[in-house]
């Protein structure tokens, strides 16, 4: 239904300038007054990126971390945001919202420093859009097209309790709490991101889920990618809630929200922080899995396509 | 009904960075790498902001040119821009959008850099938002709270010709056609506004209402206002349609949509573009209006108080 895929390539079409990176990658990077700056705009839309009765607090964060979670994945530090809020007329949810804004603005070392607030219809989904601006100090920020052959795929962190958390609460469970948390504010990996950005040939953040986010980066790189289910690390939440069969792993790597980092480096490379070694990029195009070294069937839906 | 005050008043208590400006200005001025960054996001809502039957190319033009008008305040040059879009499954509008945007944003020598997509529900109001990013070469960019006692105030063309595109497309006319054009295509001032930046003491785009603007300068910079309201210029189109009494004048000065910049600066300065001396900051507070120097009553409404 969505017409997102055609609307992107029409803004390709005049989004030319190198900062815009083609309109493929998580952020932008603006060479400026000697400074390498990174921006990137992520909005929320209430019933799609969260849920109505999510604590307004906790939509706040998320607003936030995700927009975090692009400076992170370019290697760079948060400096200022600008947030676009849409007003309902509903005074204690905006005051809640304040509230955990200012605190995730803090955890995060960013600061508020303008947007423009308006008023929505009653009763219409609320729309809430971020713009971040962090600062690289490392080299080039990595796009999410530099993996070459050989290289291999990393994960930062466990997959699937972001989705592992939306589906609890859609079925009125707010337990294990890890996952709700997962869900609801989940962690932007800025000092991770720095670290990485000195090795990472090609770095993104896993938004829409860990194999469509992957095949984005391979179909960016011009390569295939190979992914070993078995080797994507799952949480011990995870695993006590959904399971560790294929099933419960094909849900994790295609649930979305996650905001851990993938990123391809040589296979050899002495990684700053701990990774988990996933797959391996070759030559060619395409996704393929494996379960113990045999090939297993890729789902038909990798992960989201029209939320983001 | 709207809460936009005091959630605004929430946003300050936590926006105490200096380059936020308290939130009391129309643009963020970030200083960074020898650079001085203007940064500003505004948004628009379909009903609120522009009329659901507006061209979507001209829709495109507003949010570049409302955003460029907050640049043009602060007399900084555009670099470039983000924005957030709301799909809602519109096909054929979008590419007029896009269209549109391309011509804006050439119009104005910015650049697209990146954003977001997101879908909206079907038959919401469209939600747009554009970040846009300056930078200004010149003397620290003018706040709206710098007017000084006995500064003139000046505004830079004719006022009303927004509000009364508006109204004209409310009775279902298209003529005359410089009024419609004024509220689908206005003009942001950034010549004039990079000009004027070397000499105004205090300066801001009118969106909002020539006297609710002009308050609030005088209000942030501790003066009272007084205007001189037969000094204020309408223009021919305007004068045809709606007249030239106290009444037209004072629909003119209420009605917001400009984009014209109102600005304070010594009553002996030369100026560098054309201006029109509409009146005077004193000692005190509140605005005060005169006709041919006879105090007349000010109006209960302003301009726009929650639109914004």
């Amino acid at each position: 239904m969505s017409t997102e895929p055609q609307f992107i390539d029409l803004l390709r079409a005049i989004a030319t300038d190198p900062a815009a990176r083609g309109l493929a990658d998580d952020a932008a990077v603006l060479e400026l007054g000697g400074e390498r700056l990174v921006l990137t705009q992520d909005a929320l839309i209430e019933g799609v990126h969260f849920r109505r009765d999510d604590p307004p607090g906790d939509v706040a964060w998320k607003l936030v971390a995700v927009n975090m979670s692009d400076l992170a994945a370019k290697g760079a530090r948060p400096i200022a945001c600008l947030m676009s809020y849409g007003l309902t007329g509903d005074r204690n949810w905006d005051a809640a919202f304040v509230a955990g804004l200012g605190e995730a603005l803090d955890a995060h070392g960013a600061a508020l420093i303008g947007g423009d607030t308006v008023s929505q219809p009653k009763g219409e989904a609320r729309v809430l859009s971020l713009t971040a601006l962090g600062r690289s100090s490392g080299p080039i920020p990595p796009s999410r097209s530099g993996a070459q052959a050989d290289d291999a795929l990393y994960v930062t962190g466990p997959i699937g309790e972001g989705w592992a958390g939306l589906i609890l609460l859609e079925h009125g469970r707010l337990d294990p709490p890890e996952l709700i948390e997962a869900y609801r504010r989940p962690r932007a990996l800025l000092a991770e991101g720095v670290a990485l950005a000195q090795v990472a040939r090609a770095m993104m953040d896993v938004s829409d889920g860990l194999l469509i986010d992957a095949h984005r980066m391979a179909a960016a790189s011009q390569l295939a990618v190979e992914i070993e289910i078995g080797a994507v690390p799952l949480s011990p939440a995870y695993i006590g809630t959904f399971g560790n069969d294929r099933t419960a792993r094909m849900q994790a790597m295609t649930g979305g929200d996650d905001y851990q980092l993938i990123f391809a480096a040589d296979a050899e490379a002495h990684l700053p922080v701990t990774a988990h070694r996933i797959g391996r990029f070759r030559p060619g195009s395409g996704l393929t899995l494996t379960d113990n070294g045999e090939q297993v069937p890729v789902p038909d839906r990798l992960g989201w396509l029209h939320r983001a």
